[in-house]
């Protein structure tokens, strides 16, 4: 197998706005709502901080279940690790996701400002002050032959396609607009010199984007 | 996690028929074409008998990666494993798959006609003269915790669904009629007392039926 390089279960508006301004520590993605953007995720059954065991079992769940499938690394922003912008205070902030990260593999933080690595549970954190093209290659060496996720947020996977490095990316579009906030893009379309892309709708109310290349 | 016993990457066509009559040696479904049923699985990237990197990404290649996830065991009738019928005459025929067949896990035939357990490579085929609750039984200890496949054929998943016995059902419709030939249903709708249903059009023409219980 190939090793690919994807992006999967990322969410954006209708008009393309996956992330708000004014990120704080309450709120991770700004003035935007996670609620409503991955409302699509947290109805599957196999939302991962489901206690219960209702919770949908069509597309959208296939979709979640597939998220850590053939996956061995993450690249993320650091405004997807944290709030905190320039130099680190201290190293006491460790992400939003407790002691147990949702990752379970090697994950990359691009940074200007780097810190030592660190463990939870079984996800590392690294730092990395580096191009998307350096930071790729540590990542797939750590993947050990699986894939790498790009993880966002939204400048990260921008920069990632700039480069041309996606392989492969799945994109929620939630059914409703925002008008302003950080945009993935103005138009998917934008994308289709590049890649096939295929639109599916889903009963939950979101377009699931498919991209890979031509 | 729930043990479930699942049906996935089923096909029929638009008016329920899943397999022909007159099965023989080289027609597995008889008179009907799985090159039609099962294009869409074909077209996918995820395909296992795939040499090139070639295929579709999109949301039939996320069921059909999906065909093998959490399975520990199947269940089948005795015409999917073959199209003798009666005593066996001798037991040189040990499936359609060749050498490496695709279940990687126990697989148990339901017949009248039992002979002894054999193994291809990772697959070990058992034969029940038993009840498909008693079979299920045998499956889900074999399973070691993980879910149980009903493979099919068309008989062997009504027989199933009459016992109540099946969680979770993915069956895509193919977008033609043949008018003869085993027929899963009428409607789909007549299963919509005991199981949510969820219908999803993929780009490929297949018509995913997604179906969990109430």
């Amino acid at each position: 197998m190939t090793q690919r390089v994807r992006v999967q279960c990322f969410g954006v508006t209708r008009d393309g706005i996956g992330a708000g301004e004014e990120q704080d520590y309450e709120r991770p993605f700004g003035h935007v709502d996670p609620g409503d953007l991955f409302a699509w995720r947290f109805a599957t059954g196999s939302w991962i901080n489901r206690s219960d065991l209702v919770g949908t079992r069509g597309i959208d769940d296939y979709i979640e279940r597939d998220y850590a499938r053939g996956i061995g690394a993450e690249i993320m922003g650091r405004n997807k690790f944290g709030p905190i912008r320039g130099p680190w205070p201290n190293y006491e902030w460790q992400g939003w996701w407790g002691e147990e990260p949702p990752f379970h593999t090697p994950v990359f933080v691009l940074t200007h400002y780097v810190r030592p690595s660190f463990s939870l549970s079984d996800t590392t954190f690294h730092f990395l002050d580096t191009t998307p093209h350096e930071a790729l290659e540590q990542a797939k060496t750590a993947a050990e032959g699986r894939d790498v996720r790009i993880g966002g947020g939204v400048t990260t996977i921008r920069e990632f396609l700039e480069a041309d490095l996606i392989d492969e990316m799945h994109i929620a579009v939630a059914p409703y607009e925002l008008g302003d906030g950080i945009r993935l893009w103005t138009n998917p379309d934008e994308l289709t010199d590049r890649y096939h892309l295929e639109r599916v709708p889903s009963p939950s109310g979101v377009v699931h984007h498919f991209f890979w290349r031509r």
